[in-house]
């Protein structure tokens, strides 16, 4: 059972905008980075299609933004599981600066997620249980494990 | 005073994924271009650098997903002035799809942004009054402007 | 039978990068976005999956880039056809800054697509002609279309 | 002298189209992103301001596609310094798929960058010999370097 997972990223060029930093955009595509490490971590893939489509649309995101980050410097996203239930998964996430001086938090963001898979008989996407396959590896992350 | 503003997007081949929908941090792409629109609207730029530079750094941005968009969708985002502070201005996003069947609501989004001018004796970026000038054009959206 | 068509498009902030200017990937995307609006001219979509699914995989693409685009800066795509081959289509496109001064090409790049299906016995992507009820409709521009 | 240097880098979801493929102009965006691990690796920065701001802006850009890169896919991104002129450099890329199977050079491209910096006088940015702090670290890869 796990609850958490740490990736590193860099601040490539393209990432950044006219004000000079990382695009605000780009923190979310690094939080669902680190959960698709996460998922991998665990040996599954977030894209599964055996024995049928499941599919992770995404139900929420938000993020506060303290510092911003600059090209070329490397950010760690740790991903916390935040709650788990039966049909959908909520997961935090916290940026730091790793290169460079000060390296210190600059970012905390959520990112909620539901299990879905396509209805045979209306051919729409609809929320299932987690299969056990996944479920039985995941699990909320203790209250401290979220203290700074 | 203006509390609204409204623009039109197309979903371009490239802010689709794999899923086949237009990928979650294009939202807040959207977002950020309603408010650039919104100030262009009151004869304003988001990027001024006279007299001197102001910047609107993103303090808090989220999003709530209910439908999902697709290539060559049409999606009107409306912005509307939740909130205007001393220093600060907190915007919502609704998000309609306006082409196709059915058209309807597919996610509402937070952008909160600080109003910051370079300090000239420590060189950092600090937070400083909305100035008149902009102060001025903007005010909050009455309740009834968020209802659905 | 066409063989031009012109789409206009906004310099967003999220298309920019540190160095002040678009990032020059997104010249590609706004030639594929030509690209997707000449199909949609012609009752066309570069999406189709009747009566059965029809790609088009780049095969080569190149840009040469004369000026900088600016945040806010209108440009406009001129899409040309340069080739009709039996598999394949090569177009040319010309970038025009159309807003603020001076209004002036500022880029020209080539994009070459090749159609393709699923073949049934491998399962595989392999060319194939373009069908008729596209290829009609298109023809390769007269060389004097591309003078500047 | 060094003429040569390879990253690595995974194709995230963001990276991913609609066609279940990694977007072509991903391709360009890891090119540059080769390019400044190659001068990292040199002891430099792409981006520099003293003694004075110096700035590489891309003048042509191409690439061909042989195979798709798909998401969790690893790609080599090889750097050859193909030319190396008074005021610009030509730098040719091989694009190998390095994880599962099978492994095999997927795409070949081009970026060709000019030296700039401001010119005083004018304001204006103009293409400038190549500082010697630079030049005297890169050189012209020998032809056998590009052999498959």
């Amino acid at each position: 059972m796990a609850y958490e997972h740490r990736i590193v990223r860099e601040v490539e060029f393209y990432h950044t905008d006219m004000a000079g930093i990382m695009h605000f955009s780009n923190f979310y595509r690094f939080m669902e980075a680190a959960e698709h490490a996460f998922f991998r971590s665990l040996g599954l893939s977030i894209h599964t299609v055996d024995p049928e489509p499941l599919g992770w649309p995404r139900v929420h995101a938000d993020c506060d933004f303290s510092y911003p980050l600059r090209f070329e410097d490397s950010v760690e996203i740790q991903l916390l599981v935040r709650e788990k239930r039966e049909k959908s998964l909520v997961y935090s996430f916290i940026f730091r600066k790793v290169s460079g001086e000060p390296q210190r938090e600059v970012a905390r963001g959520t990112l909620a997620v539901a299990c879905v898979k396509r209805d045979s008989a209306t051919g729409k996407m609809k929320a299932v249980p987690i299969p056990p396959a996944i479920a039985d590896k995941i699990e909320a992350a203790p209250p401290e494990a979220f203290g700074g």
